[in-house]
């Protein structure tokens, strides 16, 4: 593997999941893979579970590992060609990234989308400027779009609580937030579980809240999250902005809210939620507190799964 | 030895005080120990000292230690429970403290008072809801009332310094201070030294800046400093804001400074203070370059008294 | 080496570029030498290439490194004796550097100058508080006046491809900017290039930007750009801020740019430059594209050389 942007870059997904879960059983089975390699993981926006959990993977593998949070720092880097550099941007991605990668062996690169312009966000123009120029493997830590060190999380998460033989019944639902939050973690869930092919997956929003379907397409999708959670054997709950009013929020429903009622129309179903959370806005207290939320397991298996990824960038270096 | 936030935490001060000493004979003779473990520092407040210490005694002990310093970051964590989080807070307590739990062996955490609800500050909900929710032993890295990893390093010096054999004078003075600062360097050094039960301990302080009995209780106090510093052995000097009047500067009366004139009146006492420290606001000049300073050497004791704690908890892990 | 802040510093250029190129072909040849020791590396300004190229090397060398990034921190240092600080400052160099001193083996310090009090800047009164109070070795990771590690890295880059046997002939040339940049790369570079002994060295610059003396003397000085870059071998491209009028920028002349054109004049000039650089003000996208730029591979023995220091420091401890 010589970057992990997308689904796309997993060529089996199974066999992550598999490794992941080995991992999780032994994680020091591997400390002399990453043996004098170095993973640089680069935050243009903040981060808790990723840059803690990617670390940990890195040290069970036997890598180095050097942070380094940028976002609080003013180091506005340049994206464009051709640029005369007479405004606020101080260095060129071009320089930047070529640097980082004679210093480190991967790079992590964290970046959000700025939600205002559509077309520029979903280029991904900050993430593949240094998959293009750094000349290293590089890890998305979350970008404008995508999220799959989570989705991989994801994915664990369900085969380890499902096991295999049936497909489950995955919903994601959309629920409300005081904030207009990105696409990345519902685009990308929804395209590691297409991509994935082993779960039976639907997708409730409110009108208006559709996504890309180049991530959605081969799920159901309806604005009827009851007839969503209905049998559900895992609910991914999930606030994002609408994507084809760019940005927006067109809806603050509280209906929307996942709680302990709904969750009883399920078949038992898991309640999965990438983190942070805001009780009582997106989901009640009871569901968050009761027997049916997986979301600390599922934080937990951010580290197994980065260092799924990790391990086969390592393999192929 | 499951959380260190308290001196109740430590059944055996005496046995500690040794355990650090030993480490600093010796600073590398359990390096196997803590071998694959990791230790979380989650900085709510910022911190200098406590962190390199505290990130030197887990290396000398084999560990990997991850600093995570969230309080630039604008990370707001919700510690109320059953509030709608429509607010600022973007995270509950509930979950960080789980998922950091799945993350780190033993998690070390920061978070100073706020100095306006002195019932607030005082239930210690902070770190309390860390031991809580996380499911792993929790360090004080200095709390709303206690800096337990610094007195103990205060103890730790006291004894290097004294010996064992007679009870040294221990006088504890307030000084004045342009800032209005927490109660936890003194009610933690008081619980400490009362607890220890090996000196003999005055506390001075103009009228008004009475600590909480729970801390003082068994120490002579008094506001007459002179009587206080008469023939002591050890003069720790500290500023603090009133704990009646809670948060308040009631006093910057100069004339509380600790003197070059008013340490000859000691007993070739030794001056502490646990830094950073204003000169000639709260020691003078000529105190902190001369003889009786022992300042730097209780600042380089923070390292074995970490990783005495440190290596207890492992221990027990 | 028990410190290291200037080219004086440095006994022998030639054989800490040879260390250099040496740890460039066997990165992990040394790594018993730093094994549990400490490097500590403070920032009292922000780094990019320098905080992770000093990390790289240190770990290389077996050492534990612990970054304290503390220019966002608010944590503001006393330098002046005898003051009563009752402002802004809340602790004391002599304290501050006196406890790194007790934690780390060697103290890496990063401080930019004020850039309005020359007389204060040029004295160097905080890399070299740290040298006097630390007690351990210091090394300038950018100080006011001077950046040794980057001018170590730049002769490495010029020995590595220009090899021995002939003098190249180096111009250093002052280009535009929109903000008013430290004279501490080009003094450096003048004084170590002058120390080295081993070029035929060239200052180009608009006149009213003449460097301090103390650094440049020895060099052929001149206000003909051209002049300077006509058959150069390398062309170092740096802004400055005036040294005379100090920390004005007095020209903004855009024909002092380093373009393609200009590069044709040369003799295969390769082109140097720290990072970061603003491109198309600084230096023509053409140069940095093209096959004459290093810059790149320059800041790539950042590494080996901060590598070559650190060892260095690490036989005399």
């Amino acid at each position: 593997m010589k970057k992990f942007i997308s689904a796309q870059d997993a060529s089996n997904i199974n066999s992550l999941i598999e490794r992941a879960l080995a991992h999780k059983s032994n994680p020091l089975a591997n400390q002399e893979l990453g043996k004098n390699k170095t993973l640089g993981l680069l935050f243009l926006n903040p981060s808790l579970r990723t840059r803690i959990s990617t670390q940990i993977a890195a040290k069970n593998l036997g890598m180095e590992v050097i942070v380094f949070n940028v976002d609080k720092e003013g180091w506005q880097l340049e994206f464009s060609d051709g640029v005369v550099m007479n405004g606020n941007t101080s260095e060129h991605v071009r320089e930047a990234a070529a640097v980082l990668g004679q210093y480190v062996s991967i790079l992590g690169v964290r970046s959000f989308p700025g939600l205002t312009d559509r077309e520029k966000d979903y280029s991904e123009y900050i993430i593949n400027s240094f998959v293009k120029f750094s000349g290293v493997p590089v890890v998305s830590l979350e970008s404008a779009t995508l999220h799959p060190l989570q989705s991989l999380a994801d994915v664990v998460t369900i085969r380890e609580i499902f096991g295999t033989g049936r497909k489950p019944k995955v919903a994601m639902t959309w629920a409300p937030h005081v904030k207009a939050l990105p696409q990345a973690v519902p685009n990308s869930f929804a395209q590691w579980i297409n991509a994935w092919g082993d779960c039976d997956f639907t997708i409730a929003h409110p009108e208006g809240y559709e996504l890309d379907t180049a991530f959605t397409k081969g799920a159901t999708i309806t604005n009827n999250q009851d007839e969503a959670l209905a049998n559900a054997d895992f609910v991914y709950v999930k606030n994002w902005s609408a994507y084809h009013q760019y940005g927006k929020i067109l809806s603050s429903d509280h209906s929307w809210m996942v709680t302990t009622k709904k969750i009883e129309k399920t078949n038992h179903g898991k309640v999965m939620h990438c983190l942070p959370v805001r009780r009582n806005v997106v989901i009640e207290d009871g569901v968050l507190d009761g027997p049916n939320s997986i979301v600390v397991q599922q934080a937990g298996n951010r580290v197994w799964s980065a260092q799924a990824v990790l391990e086969q960038i390592l393999k192929s270096l």
